[in-house]
C-alpha cells in the first residue's frame, strides 16, 4: 500500500488509548472542582474538530454547557458566558498556534482553566495550560474522552465504560479500514486530482469533518480548491451550481442525519457524472457494537480521508508538507 | 443607475419600520407568558441570517438561552434544551420551505410556541405559526427587532429605545448606499463576472453574511462558483490556494472582530492582483450615532451586496429569478 506503515499507525492509536486514563484524571479533577461552563477553543482544524465533539454530544443529549469558540473571535469578542469558573479545552500540534496562545492568556486572566491536548513539550501552549497531555497524532482520543467524560460525570453517558472498552479494538479496526479503502481513495484521486474545484458534503457530527478535510488538507496541503457544504444548507443556493463535470465528494456517516445526505446523493447523482461516495458504513469495526458506530464516524471518516490524501499527495506530485505561506511569511 | 426603483427600496424599507411595533409586541407577548430559551430555526439564509443576530447578541453581551439550529438537523436530531417552553422564531419568503414547515411542527408537538415572519399570507408557514407578522423585503427589521426586543426585555440592551428611533433613518440611508455603492459594484461585476471562483471573506457579524451572499446569491441565482471563508479561519488553511489570478472579495464591517479582516487584507494584497473590498466603514448613515454602525453592518454590506447583484446578474446576463433545480425536479 502507498506510504504505509502499519506499525506507525498501530502505535499512534495505542498511544491516544494509552492517552485516555490521563484525560480522565484531568477531566475528573475538574469536575469534583467544580466549574460554570466548557469552552472549547480552537482554530481552523482544532475548532473544527471541537465542532464536531459538540454535534456528538448534542446527539448524545448533552445538556452540558458546552460552548465552541473559534480563538481568533474569542481574543476579539469574548463570551458573555464566560467567567472565571469555565472551564477551557485546547487542541495543538505545534503548540504555539498565535490566536490559541491569545486566547489562553485571555481566559487565565479571567480565572479560568485550561485542559489541553498539546503535542509539542516545552512550547507555550503545553507550558500554559493547568492540565496538559501530550502525544503525537491522537488528538481524536483526546476529544472523545473529554467530551463523553464530562458528559459520563454529568450522567449523560450511560454507556460510557462499554464504549471505551470497545475503543480497545480501534486501533486494529482502523489498520482495517486504511486497508479497505485505499483502492477506491486511489481510484478516486488517479481520477479527480487535477479537478478546478471539489465540492465536499457531509453532515451531522461530519459536517465540520468536510471544511477541516476541504480547508485544511486539500487547501492547505494539496493546494486544490474546495467549496465545503453541509447536507443541511446543499439545496439551498449550492445545488444551482452541480453541473455533469462537477466533482462531488460524499462522505457519509451513520448519525441522525445520515438521510440528509441519502438526499444528496439522490439528487447529485442524477444531476453530475463526477459523484464520489465514501460511506462510514463500508467499513468493518470489529469488536465495536452496532449502535457505538455512529458516534464514530468522524474517526472512520478521517480513516478513509488519510488514505485519499496519501494517493493525491502523489497523483498530484505536491509534497504534503510544502506551505507557501503558512509560517513562511509574516501576516 | 441600473434596474434601480428608489421608491420601491423605500416602500419596503418603511414597510420594515412600520412593522416593528407589531415585532415588539409579538416578543413583549412572548415575554409576559414567559420561556425557556429561544429557538432560531431556519435553512439555508434564513438560518444564516439568524446566525448574523446570534453574533450580534453575543457582541452586545447577551446572556440570553438563545440557540441557532438549521431545519433539517433540528427534525432528525432536535436539541436537548429545547422544550414545550421554547420560543421559536422563523423566517420564510416562500411560507412553504419544507424543513421548516417540518421543524415547526415538531416544534408544536413539544407544546412550544413558533413566532414568524413570513412574507405570502395564507401559507402553511403563515398558517402554523402562533404569531405572525408579514410584509416584503423587510426581514433584516424582523431580525434586529426581534432580537433586541428580547435584550431589552432581558435588561441587556439599554440603547434599545434610541437605536429604534435612529432606525427610522434608515429607508433614506440604505439609499444613500446603494447610490454611492453603484459604480465600485459596477466595476466589479465588469470585472469579475466570469471568474471560475471567488473566495469571499468576512468577519463576526458579518461571516454568515457572506456564505448566504456567496450560496443564496452567487450560488443560487447567478451560478458563480464561491468559496465563504471566515476572516477567522483564513489563515488556517484557506490562505494557501491565494494567488495572483484569485479573485477574493472582502466585506468588511465595523464590529469588534474588524481587526481580523485588517489582517486578511493586509495578507491578500500582497497575493491576489484581483482583491476588492466593501467596506461598511465608508458609507454614510446619517442620522445614526457610531456607537451603532457596528450592529448595522450586516444591514450595510447587505444594500452594498445588492448592488453587485443588479450589476452581475446584467453582466453575466443571467436573470435571477431563474433556478434549474431549485423547485424545478423532485429531489
Amino acid at each position: 500500500m502507498l506510504n504505509y506503515d502499519e506499525n506507525k499507525v498501530l502505535t499512534e492509536h495505542r498511544n491516544g488509548l494509552a492517552l485516555i486514563p490521563q484525560v480522565e484524571e484531568m477531566v475528573d479533577q475538574a469536575c469534583r472542582e467544580g466549574y460554570s461552563n466548557i469552552f472549547y477553543i480552537g482554530i481552523g482544524g482544532t475548532v473544527l474538530s471541537a465542532g464536531q465533539m459538540n454535534h456528538m454530544a448534542k446527539q448524545l443529549g448533552s445538556r452540558l454547557p458546552l460552548y465552541v469558540e473559534n480563538a481568533a473571535d474569542f481574543c476579539l469578542v469574548g463570551n458573555p458566558f464566560f467567567d472565571g469558573r469555565s472551564l477551557v479545552v485546547i487542541e495543538s500540534a505545534s503548540g504555539d498556534t498565535k490566536e490559541v496562545v491569545e486566547a489562553v492568556k485571555k481566559a487565565h486572566e479571567a480565572g479560568a482553566r485550561v485542559l489541553g491536548y498539546v503535542e509539542t513539550p516545552g512550547t507555550p501552549l503545553y507550558e500554559a495550560c493547568d492540565h496538559v497531555v501530550s502525544a503525537r497524532g491522537c488528538s481524536y482520543y483526546f476529544w472523545y474522552t473529554v467530551t463523553l467524560r464530562f458528559l459520563k460525570n454529568a450522567g449523560m453517558f450511560a454507556d460510557y465504560d462499554r464504549f471505551f472498552r470497545e475503543l480497545g479494538n480501534l486501533p486494529e479496526a482502523v489498520v482495517g479500514i486504511h486497508k479497505a479503502a485505499d483502492q477506491a481513495a486511489a481510484d478516486y484521486a488517479k481520477t479527480y486530482c487535477d479537478e478546478p474545484i471539489t465540492y465536499l458534503v457531509a453532515s451531522g457530527n461530519l459536517e465540520d469533518w468536510a471544511v477541516l478535510y476541504g480547508m485544511c488538507i486539500m487547501e492547505e496541503m494539496l493546494w486544490m480548491r474546495t467549496r465545503p457544504i453541509s447536507a443541511a444548507n446543499f439545496f439551498h443556493g449550492t445545488l444551482e451550481v452541480i453541473e455533469r463535470d462537477v466533482p462531488v465528494l460524499l462522505l457519509k456517516g451513520e448519525d441522525q442525519t445520515r438521510p440528509e445526505m441519502d438526499r444528496v446523493e439522490d439528487f447529485v447523482r442524477k444531476i453530475s457524472a463526477k459523484v464520489t461516495v465514501f460511506d462510514a458504513r463500508d467499513y468493518e469495526l470489529p469488536g465495536i457494537s452496532r449502535e457505538f458506530r455512529g458516534l464514530l464516524s468522524p474517526l472512520v471518516i478521517r480513516s478513509v480521508c488519510q488514505r485519499i490524501s496519501t494517493h493525491l499527495e502523489d497523483r498530484r506530485k505536491h509534497p504534503m508538507d510544502i506551505r507557501r505561506y503558512y509560517r513562511r511569511l509574516d501576516y
